[in-house]
């Protein structure tokens, strides 16, 4: 019962990754190079090496779901949003399918659902979104997608909210809670075909993603 | 019995509104700018204005088929594929269900199937081609997706191949070819749910998209 993690040297995927290790929940770390191994040894995470612009389906050998937090980021090239992004996780979900994976967890965007709704700078970001997002949807594969609004890097309160209208308008949560939801739903096994909108708020983790 | 044509003012999209005014195929070409009006005018061809990054579902009235030729191109900046060559594409796909059109017809790429089989500098692009062809394959919409090969500038021969294999690797069609096999398509109205690969070769256009 191990979780591959796609994006574990992110800023998201290595605060997850810690969690998860604390707590015992078993996961392999997905990482592009040998020289990022260290941090994540020290805390006994088991690693693979493998590319996500190249081969990764080993990667997923003895996994049984598969969480997706890469990103090249909304400001990086727009050329890696495609690659990355977009054709990246769309691979991913092929390989999950592929391997029959019971379950697929997709850490998307808030504005990913409508990305004419966006500042204009981040519309080109939210567009990947919107499509690899699609893309699980349409795949058969049981699946989860989470979509934080605008990443902070304030420390956990593990309180949260979701929906703009819940906050009072507040668009922003901290990868830090992103993480420990995470791990929420990494560990909730018979929670499929759900999608969550995450904000920093005030009700407890287990109620918002239930 | 009119069929909305997206990117109308491009380079292939010019030259198919051109051979359908000529046989008086009805389509109406939907243009970014009143500028762009007086070429189709002078051919008889009913335009109407609108913004594939904006509002253009008013373009849809009274069309029956949808015909998307637009691109930003594989050359333009990754910013402006994302919003057009895939979230433009993606909300006319929207358009084209909401209205209840009877078929679409996509102009795709022949890399969009697999583009880690693309040169480098294309993946970026053919990686929005696929995930637009999945977004419409995944749609329930009737509808054509035509796969060129590299474009080029020479004159139509009307004469054309369906695979590499078949031209023995030559990997090019010239505009005008595409621009002659979209009229053919556009025409054969009982043609659904079919993908076809375009290359410059030997055979008539009707016995290649049969």
């Amino acid at each position: 019962m191990t979780t591959l993690v796609i994006g574990a040297n992110g800023q998201i995927g290595r605060q997850f990754c810690a969690l998860a290790a604390e707590v015992g929940e078993p996961i392999r770390a997905m990482l592009r190079s040998p020289k990022q191994r260290p941090w994540f040894e020290e805390r006994g995470i088991d690693t693979v090496i493998a590319d996500l612009e190249g081969d990764f389906a080993h990667a997923l050998d003895g996994c049984d779901q598969l969480l997706f937090t890469a990103g090249s980021g909304p400001h990086t090239g727009a050329d890696k949003t495609l690659l990355i992004d977009l054709y990246g996780a769309i691979r991913s979900v092929e390989a999950a399918r592929e391997r029959g994976l019971s379950r697929y967890l997709m850490v998307s965007a808030m504005r990913a659902d409508d990305p004419q709704a966006a500042p204009e700078a981040l519309r080109p970001y939210m567009a990947a979104k919107f499509a690899a997002d699609a893309y699980l949807r349409a795949s058969g594969l049981s699946q989860v997608i989470l979509k934080p609004g605008r990443l902070t890097d304030e420390p956990a309160t593990q309180r949260v909210a979701a929906s703009l209208e819940e906050t009072g308008g507040v668009n922003t949560i901290s990868r830090a809670n992103v993480a420990h939801a995470l791990l929420h739903l990494v560990k909730a096994r018979g929670l499929v075909d759900r999608e969550f909108v995450l904000l920093d708020g005030r009700r407890p983790l287990a109620e918002v993603l239930a």
